[in-house]
């Protein structure tokens, strides 16, 4: 994992600013396409041009079970991550009917389910049948957590090789809303009371439940907010650990990486402490419904383009996102130029 | 158009209901669509069915001219107008390329170009060579403002009858931010002041300008915020007068209208204000970058799904968001249900 962090470069500041001069040239009123303008412009540094495609489009579902479910925080049990993942192969979940709608490829990843699963189309890296429970010791070991952010890292190279430009994150895993309010405590000093939510539709005694369970785990592992492993490994699960190394390799392999929900910005916000030059390779897409999803991508730097109170997980919101670099792709290589019309250019502002 | 307005009938909340009942049905947590849900709800009970479509998209574009720039509230004249309009025609607009990445077709409308154009392809619904200088008399007559909602009215019919199932507002026309501006703070009590903004560009000094040509008009023509054509007549534009027509054609001929950014949602405020139940047909897109388009659609009583800094204009955001739809639709449509998977149906909070 280290070995990859030392390979990340930010970009480079000239292709930023000939885009944003091609941007100029477009016949529209100057930076009128507003954020996805600054979309492209860094779109164009990651691949080194100045006409990026987001033709290939990836959705990367980290699949993987939390141990801090037996603590009750959650509606469902385990075996909901092991149906839903069997779904993704399927081709029958929700992430990928938004997946076909958008024009992507669904990659579920078991990078830690509970159950063994019996189906192909899988990509198999799990590092362990769940975590352990956090309420009770470290959900993982320092070492199980650096194999799955590398897992996460290798992933996007191997599917950059293969010509995607742009990767979705996604994931699933009962009490995975747990977690990632968990981790953002650890790392920003929010309270639990505020950093959690009901998750995928948890009742007020559930919720009260879950904050405690929060509380009581922080108190009892006091993780370094400045060692991001330690936070990870002690009340982190598998898949925050496999998204942040998404967007890390995103980094490492120059392709734009689109953050999801809630869970989907704490392993965000991860790499970005890790490597804060990850930030220049991710993409928000929606301010989730969750709670503290707000404050997770505020943490994170980042503005989102949607705000539809989603809540679904699995990569949805990231892959309706990716739609938006069609739109934005497509003005900015197709649209006629100022010079080409017989409108004058707009002035910029004094 | 007042014979129009008394067909509109509110949404049947059965169909609703039953909808909501589709939605739960569907193998997510409940309600993690969030507005997306509300969404294809409207749509049912706008199309009575619980197997709604947004396969066919229009974008109807309104364009016309503004006599009131002869005061200097913009950066181009009304040369631009024509220009953009025929580049609609010629499908190398903006908006073109928005919609070619939606798969919508683009119906742009001359309902007032100062400029007699030579092109096909263009709906020719002319009113009047643009309207005359408010800062010096009333933009037009109350007839010719009831000539112009009609128009949008009765192309919304004409748009249906061919099959469309969701129309795009869309708008060019040098002026209109400043008309836009005029209407909405004589229809809210808002100041000059905070409701102006730069349009496509416009100095610190032409804004000045702007906000003081606002100011004077409305106190020389005291327009009556309760007579909604009072107001478009006096201050408004062809365009609004236009999209007004095509929020109340979206309720009288049972079509979702989607409503771009601050010109259309000032439209869509006077549609409200004419006939409230307009707001059952009628989708927010996106807020806008211009400083009153988060107001206006606040007096709308709608939320946004896209928050991008965008102003281009044109139905470019109002696009985007007809995207929307077909990923709303696909969930509504394609999901498996709780009942042929596995899992067992998340529980309703308490």
């Amino acid at each position: 994992m280290y070995d990859y962090i030392k390979k990340i470069k930010p970009l480079d500041r000239a292709v930023m600013d000939a885009a944003q001069r091609k941007w100029d040239s477009i016949a529209k009123p100057l930076g009128s396409l507003g954020e996805l303008e600054e979309m492209i412009v860094r779109l164009c540094a990651i691949q080194n041009t100045l006409e990026p495609s987001a033709d290939k489009k990836a959705v990367l579902v980290m699949c993987a079970d939390n141990g801090v479910i037996d603590e009750g925080v959650t509606q469902s049990d385990s075996s909901v991550t092991a149906a839903v993942t069997e779904n993704f192969t399927k081709g029958i979940g929700s992430v990928n009917t938004f997946a076909r709608v958008c024009g992507a490829d669904v990659f579920p990843v078991d990078i830690g389910v509970k159950a063994d699963l019996n189906c192909s189309g899988i990509i198999n890296r799990k590092i362990m049948h769940g975590t352990r429970n956090f309420a009770k010791e470290p959900a993982m070991t320092r070492s199980e957590a650096v194999r799955a952010v590398t897992v996460g890292i290798e992933l996007v190279g191997a599917i950059a090789k293969k010509g995607y430009r742009i990767i979705a994150t996604g994931e699933m895993g009962i009490g995975n809303t747990t977690t990632s309010s968990a981790v953002l405590c650890a790392l920003t000093g929010m309270s639990p009371c505020a950093a959690t939510g009901r998750g995928a539709g948890l009742s007020s005694e559930g919720l009260e439940r879950k904050i405690n369970v929060i509380q009581n785990a922080l108190s009892m592992h006091r993780p370094d907010k400045n060692d991001i492993i330690d936070v990870l490994s002690k009340v982190g699960g598998l898949d925050i650990c496999g998204m942040c190394g998404c967007f890390i390799g995103g980094a490492v392999y120059k392709t734009a990486v689109v953050i999801d929900g809630f869970i989907s910005s704490v392993a965000a916000l991860c790499a970005v402490r890790l490597a804060p030059e990850c930030a220049d390779y991710m993409f928000a897409s929606h301010r989730s419904n969750e709670p503290a999803g707000r404050a997770a991508l505020e943490a994170v730097g980042k503005h989102a383009y949607l705000d539809c109170g989603m809540c679904l997980g699995e990569g949805t919101g990231a892959v309706i996102a990716m739609k938006l670099f069609d739109f934005a792709l497509a003005e900015f290589n197709e649209t006629v130029r100022f010079e080409s019309t017989g409108i004058e250019q707009y002035k910029p502002l004094k």
